[in-house]
């Protein structure tokens, strides 16, 4: 399954990218004024081909929830338990998530990839536990191949299964207590960077945290040879939500379906599928920048520009879904704006 | 009406204020991390004076039409029929803010407050019209006292109106060819900054008429005495739009209705409606950070920080529209997001 999807990924469709470019020169408004969003729109019409390009709704988020071995180092100040809660609670449409989807009209699914805890099945929950966590990257390998590949299928799965009930936007989830630490070791793998340069604060901790959650991002990678190929890193450093989100968005991807990523653990994902297919950036949207600094340095890898900007270090697809709208609006202006000559306004210069 | 609506502008309320402090600190998630919009739903409680505040929708745009003297001196490449021509392609639902707008549930009126030309009665226009257009700024006063006053007056009507028919939430909108060399001279005037500082390209000139609309707004400066008033700055080397978007502002606070700041349009006429009544910032919301630089001076000098910032040069009202998800979304956390006690989430560093 995984080297079908990754043969399916096709690079961006030339044709339509003109057409888009064309029809944004006609329609009624200074060309260019609309800044980032005329990009973007051009950019989905080569993804899907076509100008304009669908309608990147109804929008899914899927939250992919696992544990972390790693949690038992001390890298977070919040409970493993949390992770299982945090499930409860976005099932029962209590967090901010559920209200930022809420307002947006996307669907929110969640997908137990490895969450730590038996849980109850419940409408809106997948499950796909793979392993009841990862083990301690701090202590060897994370995973083992067979669970990084099966996690990788489960959001290959999700993605399709989305898809084929009528999605036409993917948004990324993520739940897991301590997963900015195997998102740290992640991008640091993938992009050569520094531990101590892409290791944050998470979601709050202190200074002798930071250095003991960078020191052992540090050593994970000293473990990490130098041959290692994209699913060795994410096997050794990753999560088993991380190797999800990497399906899901090679999932998206395949199907020409855009991929709106939200913060640090999606931008890590996000750099594992393309490192296993570089043509995936093709599909993905980074919906905001995270006040995480490995962030960042995942975006500037994949070469993608932030939607939003608002210091939101939360999670859960949160940045993402606030960026939808805003994805939304960029490609019904290819639709629904009126041109030059259908609505009767002289251009600039008084050409008409 | 501007004095009534200036004296009912109120200081926020603190202990609103306090409540959705406590309350954002209870919610599932840790402390601090919506970022920016953390602090904005904290405001808008304030403004309310209850927490947790109203949703702000439905929301209303209100897009403010006049034309301008000035134009005569070949400020735009634009020519003065697109004011009219864009007018009747908001009434068609064909351009950009339209589609926005569709995309966010928000409704659209036109607002004919200075419109060089006779427009035809069409549902969703209100013709408030005070005089075809402004004098040129750049020979003498672009408004008499009364007409500014007027127009100040026309524009708190029609945030009543909509209001009184159930808006929670005003966003700003404006077209008028030739507006940012107005807009220009007033984010000039109010904040003290020199006329090149805050003179930009609007929505594409070259580099010779960018000079001369830089005099032009110098000249225009020279020519206010030293002691001119807020209203007096307005009608000097305002237009019609920027004197009754000053008005539509002034009756949002008045209500405590939030209202959604556009472009360098819309910085201007905040900024005059700040010299009224200082109180009134605490109703405003900068929906995005345009191209102009005007538009950052006047958001510096309200102390404002805008929510999107994707390069759009617009004007319409485009902006404003592409961030009221994210207000709504703010708010809406308040009202939905379960608190660690009731979700039975354990808190950070293992606190219940």
């Amino acid at each position: 399954m995984i080297e079908e999807t990754l043969a399916a990924i096709v690079p961006p469709d030339e044709a339509a990218i003109r057409d888009a470019r064309a029809l944004q020169a006609r329609l009624t408004k200074p060309p260019g004024s609309l800044g980032a969003l005329e990009d973007l729109s051009v950019r989905l019409a080569g993804l899907a081909g076509t100008c304009p390009p669908p309608l990147p709704a109804p929008a899914a988020v899927a939250i992919f929830a696992a544990d972390h071995g790693v949690h038992a180092r001390g890298v977070s100040p919040w409970p493993q338990e949390v992770t299982a809660q945090m499930v409860a609670n976005f099932l029962a449409g209590g967090a901010v998530v559920n209200a930022f989807a809420a307002q947006t009209g996307a669907t929110v699914t969640v997908v137990d990839v490895g969450v730590a805890a038996d849980l109850p099945t419940a409408p809106g929950l997948q499950d796909r536990k793979i392993a009841r966590g990862t083990a301690d990257l701090s202590a060897g390998p994370a995973m083992t191949a067979d669970q990084a590949r099966a996690a990788l299928e489960a959001g290959i799965e999700v993605a399709r299964g989305l898809v084929a009930d009528g999605a036409r936007c993917l948004v990324t989830g993520d739940m897991g207590i301590a997963n900015t630490t195997a998102s740290a070791a992640l991008i640091a793998a993938y992009t050569g960077r520094p531990a101590e340069q892409v290791t944050g604060l998470g979601t709050g901790i202190d200074p002798a945290t930071h250095a003991r959650k960078i020191e052992i991002v540090r050593d994970a990678l000293g473990r990490l040879p130098a041959s290692a190929g994209p699913l060795e890193i994410l096997a050794e450093v990753g999560g088993l939500e991380h190797a999800a989100l990497a399906g899901f968005i090679l999932g998206g991807a395949a199907q020409r379906v855009p991929v709106v990523l939200d913060g640090v653990i999606a931008g890590a994902a996000a750099l594992a599928a393309a490192a296993l297919a570089p043509g995936v950036v093709g599909a993905c949207v980074a919906g905001h920048r995270s006040a995480e600094p490995g962030h960042s340095a995942a975006l500037a890898h994949l070469g993608l520009e932030p939607l939003v900007d608002l210091g939101l270090r939360l999670g859960e697809g949160t940045g993402a879904v606030l960026a939808l709208p805003l994805v939304q609006s960029a490609v019904r202006v290819l639709h629904e704006v009126a041109t030059f000559d259908s609505a009767g306004v002289t251009g600039k210069d008084g050409e008409s």
